[in-house]
């Protein structure tokens, strides 16, 4: 098989790698649809994070079923997928606490910018479609295994309700999708920040009702204005910096509710003003799992559309090019196709 | 009148203060049933925060109503009135939202351990009972309107629900109130985190179902071990250091939550950890006002008698004795009669 590797920032190369095999009775091989580049995928490529001795890349992932292990019934062969980059046994307590993104089994995936990928856990991660779904659903289906996932987690930790303020902090892929999640929770406003034109034009098509251009103590000000001076029920912080953080507990009101998406990198929450600011927080890594049938559905019957968070697609032996479109922002994400 | 003066750390005075007066048409005059001493007064009283100029101390009360400014139509004197702390006008949208402890008009008592106090936002602050209750019920009254109230208001943060489990951290009055709200919430394990044998034992009779005597890493540990490895659905965190909030992180389950109200003293979260934890977090002055009706109707019932939580009953004019034997750990919480 043939697959993206990573040898050092900025080097990314297409290789022949060899042939992932079943090596637990609970594997599945699935031969790659769609797979994508991610925001997360850059930190290494930017030299942000080691690097470390080469290895492939990628956690997104959709495609057909190829080999299961003796002990995986819940697919088969032939049968189109979507999983999620954290695997879950979908049995254990924290799985049936719905936080399958914590599953005591969990495994992380790697090595999904390839045509064929070996997932641990399939009996409990990887869904099947009733049907091979057309292949205009495949990218939206993709987004829906991980950032689409992210976006609805976001909404879900903020916990939007219907008719409420929903204010998104981060206009890359996974807060465009949170705007989607709000829309679809029933949010009256939502406010996106954003200075990207075309973000903040495909933010208003996904359902924000006002953009937001400033940032820090200004962007605050801006949404308290919007608000009437209160703040926003709901905050989707899909960044993970300690600005975006303050950012979002500053814009929510007293009793509303912040949900963390984004890895934080050197973010402390104090204490004191959490206290006072009488706002829940909540975050974590996407328990997508949870959200996989519904969101499939939703898909699938045209309710929503995530995959135009796409904005470039290349086919997967083109994927260092990808990552550099990305790297340069000339791309917000990349499809790869196999 | 007379109340209660501190002059510097350690210094308390029973002194004749002028007598308060209707300053807004929002005020009220209240006689003072009873009052007591908090451990938050111990803060300036063992010099850990500035006592400033001699001034007037207390914040909890319930007693008669005196006499009412023009805009207050809602209490009567002559009517028993339990209040809050932070006092509220219950219009606002704070209010509406249930948070009325950041009330846009709230002013934070004080002067209450006297014979007489004025109460800001009356109208919104003060719920009367339908008659005046016996005598037996004011302490558990005078409660709820602070440390019952708060520990309620910790199992609501912490999101207790029936049957499930719920670790308290901290045995002061508080985090016994706490033991007692997870109770009533239908908790069906509750652990209680407590060194000290007497409140170990009213913490039995409040409901607890196990006490764990170990702080820290062996706390976390061991709390683990009572719950499947996994960690508690909810934690009451009733203390308000960085060593308490990191025990009530840590005792949580992925997806659970942590309820805290002690006020943050040098309390910083790790945004990684948190993320990783999965845990929900909300803290903040209890929203008392929400709660009142409710508590009220809970101890005139005989449901709660959180009245206990007083282990030293003492004249007013005997305050700086009650401030004393808290400091010096003789007493939990001190009751003080006019």
């Amino acid at each position: 098989m043939r697959g993206a590797v990573i040898h050092a920032p900025g080097d990314i190369r297409f290789e022949t790698l060899d042939d992932p095999k079943i090596l637990h009775p609970t594997d599945a091989i699935i031969r790659t649809a769609v797979t994508c580049v991610c925001g997360s995928d850059l930190w290494p490529y930017r030299g942000l994070e080691p690097t470390g001795e080469p290895h492939p890349m990628g956690h997104e992932y959709v495609g057909f079923v190829e080999e299961t292990g003796s002990e995986v019934t819940s697919v088969k062969p032939g049968q189109f997928v979507v999983g999620s980059s954290a695997t879950s046994d979908n049995t254990c307590t924290n799985c049936r606490n719905g936080f399958q993104s914590n599953c005591l089994h969990r495994e992380f995936m790697s090595a999904c910018q390839a045509d064929y990928v070996r997932i641990p856990n399939a009996q409990g991660t990887l869904v099947a479609t009733d049907e091979v779904p057309e292949e205009k659903f495949w990218p939206a289906l993709l987004t829906v295994s991980d950032v689409m996932g992210t976006g609805w987690w976001a909404a879900d930790a903020a916990e939007v309700k219907p008719g409420s303020t929903a204010v998104v902090v981060g206009d890359g892929a996974v807060g465009l999708c949170g705007v989607i999640a709000a829309k679809e929770k029933g949010a009256e406003r939502i406010i996106a920040m954003s200075r990207h034109e075309s973000r903040q034009k495909l933010a208003t098509e996904f359902g924000a009702t006002d953009i937001v251009t400033e940032r820090g103590e200004e962007g605050v000000a801006r949404i308290k204005e919007l608000t009437g001076e209160i703040g926003a029920d709901s905050v989707l912080e899909c960044v993970g910096t300690a600005q975006a953080m303050q950012q979002a507990l500053r814009s929510a009101r007293p009793g509303g509710n912040v949900g963390f998406v984004g890895v934080p990198h050197d973010v402390a929450v104090d204490g004191q003003e959490l206290f006072f600011s009488h706002v829940g927080l909540r975050g974590g890594p996407a328990p997508v799992r949870r959200y996989l049938p519904d969101l499939i559905d939703h898909v699938l019957t045209g309710a929503i559309d995530p995959g135009k968070v796409f904005d470039l697609a290349l086919s997967l032996d083109q994927v260092a090019e990808g990552y550099k479109a990305m790297d340069e922002r000339r791309a917000t994400k990349t499809l790869l196709t196999p």
